[in-house]
């Protein structure tokens, strides 16, 4: 198989073991190029976290990359069959741990822009890098430390493209245009413990929780709209007893999520389940934790700058889709930024064996080339 | 404080560590006191449990005494006042392990025995002693194996008191004349597992559950009758999740236990279980264990025996109740005897610094042998 400076810097990135929230070197790797291309190099180092903003050109608009350099960890070694930081190219597929996710898109990044710069010296606009090395791990010290350094100083991005291996079949049939919001509760309720066989001198918090849960779990929270599908709850932990077969528990612990649309607001969803539990007459406790508001863009020069670029590389216009999980995306959005996910296949993404298919890093390297060609090359 | 041969053996009997299912002494000492009166004497070694069947007389009516030597663990030493196998006499009460849960009947028994033989020497029927070690365990090879042994060999209890703590404020101001049935039964709800943001490709098992477990905990199960309060169910256990905030479970683990009356079977619980699970469309397992089928002696020789004995003693007829947990008595009461539980106030038992008041042990061998008189003196 012939290779190309796509793969050959996917492969370079992916040799480097950079298991979450270690970069291994890559973001020097991407410095060395993006400096011959007379970026501005900024490293961002908070805590345990590297980070890189670099910065070509000062005018406006400020379109930007975003990814991360950082790895899910390989999981059982014995279950791969090349190992994991051992990039292989293998009947058209490139193997190794972060090859979709998402070290094939950094490499398409990079070698977009070195293309684009060397046709359009003269662009418009600016272009940007935000790479950080803790999108894997609890993303405290990455994406959200950087841009809230960048808003301090009133530097806003316009535009960004995020790397995360959003198609499914084949790259670029599907592009995020949006993400959820993610809302979780903890749930205690307390109860008062007891012998199963004194129930009347204790409370159980399983029976007082039971239809307070059942009522939560069929909420009706919205219908979704044309970007969204309707915003859903789930139970994922619901834990109460001592393991004893007599004895009755003194709590119960249930956690909710919510994966919600643009059509509910975290302080309407707060408002509805206080409103279920409180027609309940038991204690508890319920502390929230906001991991992610839904972005949308649904319109604007970058949906269809990417709509373009991707029709041109696959003959097909791409699906808009918010699904998924949560994304960096949230935080760059929250600035003010037109946001669009843009990248591989995911199927094999945090899996033994993970893989993409050679091609498509150089179709997604084509992609990327033509955004900035649309949005800055005239 | 004056001792008395009821104390005196209660003491030495507490002096042994005879934790479950360790015997540590007792029922050679018993053995050795009842050799004495011409009972004869079966020892019944099962596995890690030393049991004892004493008899004396072949005739009809066979009255026993029923008890355990074993005790549970002590506990916390540091917040003992005295040491828990050094039974201490102190401001009238008796302190030690056992005191109380049930070392203090079973010297109240011999002593009871001791006297009746003396002044009966030629009493009717037969009077025996079925003693485990293994009451506070599982009994598995105490009580009920030594009934297995009786009943193969057409040996059949007649009357039978557990010297079982069954008084809450001074001794005898409760009798138990029945216990409820418990019945557990361990339900695995089986879903899908996947991931929170997408819960059309997984089937979560919480969400299948909560209806079916709130309707199961607001059954009506029966009304109870004059002896047994309503029969009911608890969940003492409920358990799904992986802990992770974004995992929907793949099964749910929910354990209840029924405490039932005589007003329903266990088959018949089992089958409104059923009912009720089989309305919702989930797959599930179901265990069933039978901890201990109800009993209730209502009426009978023993019954009027012991509120005689008790009245006599107290100058007050006992309440009979058949609440609390279940004891050996389940497993008498299923050869067909009538059984009655009488025993010291049981607030301190499984506690530290358990006790006894000292003068309620002799109330309770005067009761005992009131007992004896009423049913085999004549
Ligand atoms: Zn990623
Ligand atoms: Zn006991």
């Amino acid at each position: 198989m012939n290779s190309s400076p796509v793969l050959e810097l996917a492969i370079d990135l992916m040799s480097r073991e950079s298991v979450t929230p270690e970069d291994a070197g890559c973001q020097p790797l991407m410095i060395e190029r993006l400096k011959a291309l007379g970026f501005a190099i900024e490293v961002m180092h908070f805590d345990d976290t590297l980070n890189l903003w670099a910065r070509k050109g000062t005018q406006a608009p400020l379109f930007a990359f975003a990814g991360h350099t950082d790895v899910v960890p390989a999981g059982n070694l014995k279950d791969w069959r090349t190992p994991p930081f051992e990039p292989t190219l293998k009947d058209g597929y490139l193997y190794g741990r972060g090859a979709a996710d998402m070290k094939g898109s950094l490499a398409s990044m990079v070698v977009a822009v070195e293309r684009f710069v060397e046709q359009y010296p003269q662009h418009s606009g600016s272009i940007a890098f935000l790479i950080t090395s803790d999108e894997e791990g609890p993303f405290i010290n990455g994406t959200t430390r950087v841009i809230d350094t960048l808003v301090a100083r009133d530097e806003i991005i316009d535009m960004c493209i995020v790397g995360e291996p959003s198609s499914t079949e084949y790259v670029g049939d599907i592009v995020k245009n949006g993400r959820r919001g993610s809302f979780t509760g903890e749930l205690t309720v307390k109860g008062i413990q007891g012998h199963v066989a004194y129930p009347h001198i204790a409370k159980n918090p399983i029976h007082q929780a039971l239809p307070a849960l059942t009522e939560l779990s069929q909420v009706e929270w919205d219908n979704g709209n044309d970007f969204f599908p309707p915003t859903s709850f789930q139970f994922p932990n619901l834990n109460s007893g001592t393991g004893a077969s007599n004895v009755i528990p003194g709590e119960l612990h249930a956690m909710f999520n919510l994966r919600y649309s643009t059509e509910i607001g975290h302080h309407q969803i707060k408002e509805r389940v206080y409103q279920v539990l409180d027609q309940y007459d038991f204690d508890y406790d319920l502390k929230w934790t906001l991991n992610g508001e839904p972005f949308l863009t649904a319109t604007g020069d970058l949906l269809t700058a990417v709509v373009d670029a991707v029709t041109t590389v696959n003959g097909k216009a791409p699906q808009l889709l918010t699904t998924g999980g949560t994304s960096d995306g949230r935080f760059i959005a929250k600035m003010g930024a037109q946001v669009i996910e843009l990248g591989p296949v995911n199927a094999t993404i945090h899996k033994v064996n993970e893989c993409v298919k050679a091609e498509d890093l150089d179709r997604l390297a084509d992609m990327y080339q033509n955004v900035l060609i649309n949005l800055l090359g005239k």
